[in-house]
């Protein structure tokens, strides 16, 4: 990469480089520089579009106005989605962006960290994955800013700006209730993560609080790397058990998009051969022949009160933390529609 | 960022600075440094959990070992799936990505830009957006390796990895021809990018081939920003024309979901109303009730051999221009089915 160096410019007005490097940085009053020849480096600077080295500058003045992005997976609309809230409201304050994607792996999430600490950015916003407790508390103890996205670590002190998923999981599963559905599975990621744990226990807290048993086959968990294979199997188990469900919640989009594939091959017919509200959002659950209720997380308000929480940090970095938890919205549509049996009743 | 120093492990060991940095740079053989204390040196660096000055370093170096890549939509699902790809290939060669999205905008991609080569990434992997030339150009002048992807600029010689649009939008034009359709639409963004411009050019030609007569009426140009609106013009515009379409193509993804979402709305049935081909690739075209007939971009090579080429690029910067046009493969399904007049003729 050659770029336009001081040298470039001095060697051009046959000046010394620290004269160049005076002028350039509006010190030149601290010499004794004359306005004509402080003219002629201005312009010898502009012809061969000379940018000052940014780096540098930074490693002394410790601003970038660069916020680093860490998503878990890229190729998850509802990330990339986010992503660009984060980053339309970043500029709108002066900030850019630069983005990675951890593909769930915590080792990969670890390289991306240490990428972007060297490249100073200013702070992180970070959707984080299975495993990365460390790294959260590797920026702590180094006092680097950073907000929580989406999922954070309830045993870890930290900023989040996060989505209420326990009430938003057990709306879905009283909504369910209500259309008259009463053998109710769920479908979700086998995970530690407190975001999915919280989906699962909301599911089961709307069977209890309306004194429906829950039966182990009713949960299934998959692998999220092998989610192709494992989603038709739990579908094939949860429709063969003897309770077999007549409604379900899938706990992200992926899943639900998986199983959805799933379900037309075997010609099941949604909702009457089986409900469905599903986490996540995607123009598929417009358009799919029985429009799908989601759970409409806020994805807006998440991106943009993650940058706001950040910058607030930047500025006033011993005030506190911050922590919200945003609730969802259940959007119900025909893949939940009463039961014929519930209306009449 | 409170980072472990040279400086605190110097002070913890009770030597020079100079010393802790001959040490741990690998250089203590040129200096009179005994094994004990090079030992005890690096022993509190790991204690400290010191992470080299990689910026530093790859001032020097002019190597970091890591790509950006700029893209033009981070939330249009083609070029996030795309860009994970490039991360994929990228990681198993060593490399970290770092990802920025202009969003479409020209002004945006040049603070990208700005920032990734101030960060001293080694190289570029680029999706232009429209109005972008004069950022290529400066790279070209710069010598600062980049790799087009996706989208090229023919009157610029660069290195990119693209799809042959032209043969895939003729392919999209003779296959409806073939299934007994005549009166063919196209929709596409207004727009003088060449990827565009060579998808309606791609459709044209099918049509006279065939010795259909072009109808003006029969291409949409919309807007990408104001798309929502104008699609839904569009369509009620080509349906109500003289010349109504009894087949339409959509140049993007985007075009065609906004597009059946208002088929939907019409109560119009794919494809005995109107039957439909759409560039891109996503979930919904498999979900949709009648599945949709799409040309298929060679997503995975495109990434993959984009990596390989700034790779090359980066080992052998002298060898020459690198570019390639990958054919696109249509993938028929029920929403271009054949007529059934075409059928029985």
């Amino acid at each position: 990469m050659k770029k336009t160096s001081l040298k470039d410019i001095a060697q051009q007005a046959g000046v010394s480089t620290a004269l160049v490097s005076y002028v350039l940085n509006g010190k030149e009053k601290e010499t004794r520089v004359g306005e004509a020849i402080a003219h002629k480096i201005r312009e010898i600077a502009k012809e061969l579009n000379y940018q000052p080295n940014h780096l540098a500058k930074s490693l002394r003045s410790g601003k970038t106005y660069t916020i680093g992005l860490i998503i878990a997976d890229i190729s998850n609309p509802f990330f990339a989605n986010i992503a660009r809230v984060v980053e339309d409201e970043a500029k709108k304050n002066g900030y850019t962006v630069i983005i990675g994607s951890c593909d769930e792996h915590a080792e990969k999430s670890w390289d991306l960290l240490n990428v972007l600490i060297n490249r100073q950015v200013d702070g992180f916003i970070i959707v984080s994955c299975e495993g990365s407790e460390s790294q959260v508390h590797y920026l702590k103890e180094r006092n680097i800013p950073f907000v929580l996205l989406d999922r954070h670590f309830p045993e870890i002190q930290t900023d989040f700006v996060a989505t209420n998923n326990y009430k938003a999981s057990y709306d879905a599963g009283i909504h369910l209730i209500q259309s008259g559905y009463s053998r109710i599975g769920i479908m979700a990621y086998k995970s530690n993560m407190y975001h999915m744990e919280e989906r699962v226990r909301g599911y089961k807290h709307a069977l209890r609080d309306n004194h429906i048993e829950f039966r182990d086959s009713w949960l299934k968990e998959v692998h999220f790397e092998s989610m192709d294979s494992e989603v038709k199997t739990a579908i094939d188990e949860i429709l063969a058990s003897e309770q077999r469900v007549d409604a379900m919640i899938f706990a992200t989009y992926g899943l639900a998009i998986n199983a959805l594939k799933y379900i037309n091959e075997l010609r099941l017919k949604v909702p009457s051969d089986l409900a469905i509200v599903s986490f996540g959002q995607a123009e598929v659950f417009d358009l799919y022949y029985c429009p799908i209720t989601y759970v409409r997380q806020p994805l807006e308000m998440l991106g943009k009160t993650s940058v706001e929480f950040l910058l607030e940090k930047l500025k006033t970095p011993d005030e506190g933390m911050k922590q919200i938890l945003m609730e969802a919205k259940l959007i119900a549509r025909e893949s939940s529609k009463p039961k014929p049996a519930a209306l009449s009743g």
